[in-house]
């Protein structure tokens, strides 16, 4: 692990369902803060369809722009399953019927063992194996590339599987100081603290609630000294006009509606 | 209306605060909806942060290859808030006070109208305002790309005030089979039907409930009776598995937990 490196990854969510507004998207949110806590720096997402050519073009781009790619959705047994075949492509290497994620399977089902499930162990040449605890078809890892399932609960129980082999930087911090001021009331002091501080990345999130104006004010710095002195920077910009705001530590939500 | 031509559609949320993991993005979820139902296809969705270029390059990718591009976020009063001026060095255009929009802020905001929230009167020259009907400040539309809010509640009634205006195709129906049985078990019958029937979209999409397996097997078609066709079709073939599935109109997401 380099302290000084910062290790970017990007999120690539396949699958018509979430396009299609069937269901809402939650694997991104999960990796955002999992990332984060990892000193992994989440850059980009996109969501694309069971398209071949689609998923070809997004995964050769964001391999090489980031230090980590994180694929979600369509290895399954069904026909339009097609994401381990379209990394093989993308990386110019054969679909290979893979000994051990057969032996996987084998294990798991015994005799109700099908052709259908016997695609799920199918994986790119070169393709290390990522356990899933939860109904065993395994994921893998092409290089930078990992292939998760779609399924929120198995996606997170192989990624946390072997999150502990992710090398990261240092992690970023972030506190949210909350001013209960329309936002534009903090907007001209935030940005002159923001231009004093361009080390450090500061956001903006205004709320209303039961007619009640706020904004969250979030810091976040990889260095913890340069968090309080910005934290603190700005809890005295809110003090002086005339609120008292609230200091959290991490990135506080929105209070309830 | 060209009734033959398919149009399609790019959201692109804009936000540091979705990839740090703060919020859960609810914006491409309802934006899937309306747009399918509009007879417009989305094909594609990028979240990316408040970063100049990455902002820039994504709306020029997206707005050459789709009939529309729909931005969320970075649109209010604070330092953060960089689509606007983005969306107009995107076009190669002026970024102005708009006269307009300064008169909507000013007959809501009266005296406590200051330089701030003038900011949000800053529009890309050429740019067609969109009425906000909930806090007033204007979302804008230039050319094919739609400038909007992040906060979901001004979003979606921003976005319900000029739906009417966007041109569609046909719209693409869909009908969902629920099968009671693994995934696998269909996996051949339904690959077969999807072969024959190369202009209707098939999906799969598995469930697991208190033990129970099942998968939601959905068909998206224009015509009326293709979407019939292949769903009777798909139905007799979960019958002859010994399933009696259930039939519902749309796109039904998984049973609860």
């Amino acid at each position: 692990m380099d302290e000084e490196r910062v290790y970017t990854a990007a999120v690539l969510v396949i699958g018509n369902e979430v396009l299609s507004g069937r269901i809402q998207d939650a694997n991104l949110a999960f990796l955002a803060g999992r990332l984060k806590a990892q000193g992994i720096r989440l850059r980009e997402a996109r969501v694309i369809p069971d398209v071949d050519s689609a998923i070809i073009d997004a995964v050769n781009t964001l391999r090489a722009a980031h230090d980590y790619v994180f694929t979600t959705g369509g290895i399954g047994p069904t026909h339009d399953d097609i994401t381990a075949e379209c990394i093989a492509r993308a990386f110019g290497v054969a679909l290979e019927r893979n000994p051990d994620a057969v032996r996987i399977l084998e294990d798991h089902y015994g005799d109700e063992l099908n052709e259908a499930r016997l695609r799920m162990a199918n994986i790119p040449a070169g393709g290390a194996l990522l356990d899933n605890p939860v109904s065993r078809a395994p994921g893998f890892r092409l290089g930078n590339v990992y292939v998760l399932p779609g399924v929120p609960r198995i996606m997170q129980a192989m990624f946390d599987g072997f999150r502990h082999t992710l090398a990261g930087g240092r992690p970023l911090r972030s506190r949210t100081v909350t001013a209960f001021l329309p936002e534009s009331q903090v907007a001209e002091g935030l940005a002159a603290i923001q231009a004093r501080r361009p080390e450090v990345e500061i956001g903006s999130y205004p709320w209303v609630r039961k007619g009640r104006f706020g904004a969250a004010l979030v810091v976040r710095a990889v260095e913890a000294s340069d968090l309080d002195t910005v934290s603190d920077e700005i809890a005295a910009m809110v003090r002086a006009l005339g609120c008292e705001p609230e200091i959290t530590e991490g990135e506080s939500a929105p209070p309830p509606d």
